[in-house]
């Protein structure tokens, strides 16, 4: 069986570390995956920890006892959050977006690999101290920013349908109001999707009044899961008495002038919290 | 501004290579975030390079001229592949998945980032040779898929909708049937989600007659774009004369007894393309 050297072993974990964020993995794993006994991969985890630390890349963590092994926590800088959220708002705020009636084409920015991780980073690094069972979104545009969320919290995404689907077995469905249109919708999620009694990150990409929002809450409640957190990517400033409200969002979305072909969209200001 | 040791240097390449594979980095770039020398920058990426290659990671190659940089093609070994083949088939073939009517659940496994994002890289190694614009999938079950083989490729994902949508701009649609239900179904893409004259790589999660995979490459036309692969996760061995021929499947299903609570799901064998 080969054997690596400590600088392998070191570049090995670094990689293995950053595929997979937030999971436990043991030292028995690395173990037999570098075939070499646990005092040295001891050894390799302090010298990637120190790494982690001084690149400013999060925190390596060691968890005692049976179910215990290594981890590694990704953090975000204040100053890296607010490159990504210039980056994002630059992104959105191409005048070319710009669709008749005022809308904006944004899907293929929340469908890009690129963006979507960058946006989940901001939005993981946010709820890192809360324990969180599943992430939640409903289709289709959010899918790609809640699964990359899912990623980097370590935990399985579940996907509200818009219709009940044969291949989804028996599932919960409820109705729910646009809190825009105020049209009557439904949505419904698979029994087998989210344990009783789990603790949900709720994730989207777009909240204008807060319906779909609030009728994924009242979803949660149905399969006796609590709700941690709400995080969108962007919010709208019309529509300020939203459903929903306790809720994080990333940008907010001030207002499209046709005429003059602008889209002014910012980043949400946490200290002045006046959306 | 803060200067980095090499095996700082060395640890932070491993990190930014393996969240971006088949991503051109300029040199400048390194040189930027490190705050050193071109000449220091391609000291680490030698050191990066054998680093990857002693551990079977894939290969570091550098591109010369203007658009030139360094770039992580990542790989799979053969016993790899099959590790995640068996690990997959295991998953899928649980009797507790059987649904009545012979169908599987198999929601959780496609939006597990974990089963995603493994199998995405066992699509992508068999692409790495050819020149990809986008992946391109219809909603809703492959976007976890196609979006994890997109970010391996490092490139744009385009959702195909089964309804046109206001937010999507002008949209290209078609009618197409359904290969084992026979019924007449409609899908539709933004015209911005794809340029004219493009490459794609169509990626779905399940294939039964192929109608769906035939829908795609059929609007892949209206766009003019190639066709350069079509990459389900399952296809089924009933329905053997599928729409469409040319296509790659990981894994084979061979039926469903509900009766004796059995589903029978194999590696797809390239040696014996028998399905």
């Amino acid at each position: 069986m080969k054997k690596y050297k400590r600088n392998q072993r070191v570049g090995a974990l670094m990689k293995i570390f950053t595929e997979r964020p937030n999971h436990v993995f043991s030292y028995n794993y690395f173990s037999e995956l570098f075939n070499a006994a646990k005092s040295t991969i001891s050894e390799d985890i302090v010298i990637v920890r120190e790494l982690v630390s001084d690149l400013g890349f999060g925190r390596i963590e060691t968890i005692a006892g049976a179910a215990g092994g290594v981890i590694y926590i990704p953090s975000l800088s204040e100053q890296d959050t607010a490159g990504l959220l210039s980056e994002l708002c630059l992104a959105f705020s191409n005048p070319n977006r710009i669709i008749p009636g005022g809308y904006i084409y944004m899907t293929d920015i929340f469908n890009s690999p690129y963006y979507s991780s960058n946006i989940a980073k901001i939005i993981a690094s946010k709820y890192s101290s809360k324990e969180i069972d599943y992430v939640v979104t409903v289709e289709t545009k959010g899918i790609p920013v809640a699964l990359m969320t899912a990623r980097e919290l370590d935990v399985p995404l579940a996907v509200i349908r818009r219709n009940s689907k044969v291949t989804e077995g028996s599932t919960l469905s409820i109705n729910y109001v646009s809190g825009s249109t105020r049209k009557i919708e439904s949505m419904t999620l698979s029994r087998r999707a989210v344990k009783e009694g789990s603790k949900v990150l709720v994730v989207d990409d777009f909240m204008k009044g807060g319906g779909t929002a609030k009728g994924m809450i009242d979803l949660m409640a149905e399969f006796n899961a609590e709700v941690v957190g709400v995080s969108v990517v962007i919010s709208t400033a019309e529509h300020k008495d939203k459903l929903v409200k306790d809720y994080n969002t990333l940008l907010v979305l001030e207002g499209v002038d046709e005429i003059e072909k602008a889209i002014k969209i910012r980043p949400y200001d946490q200290e002045n919290t006046d959306i």
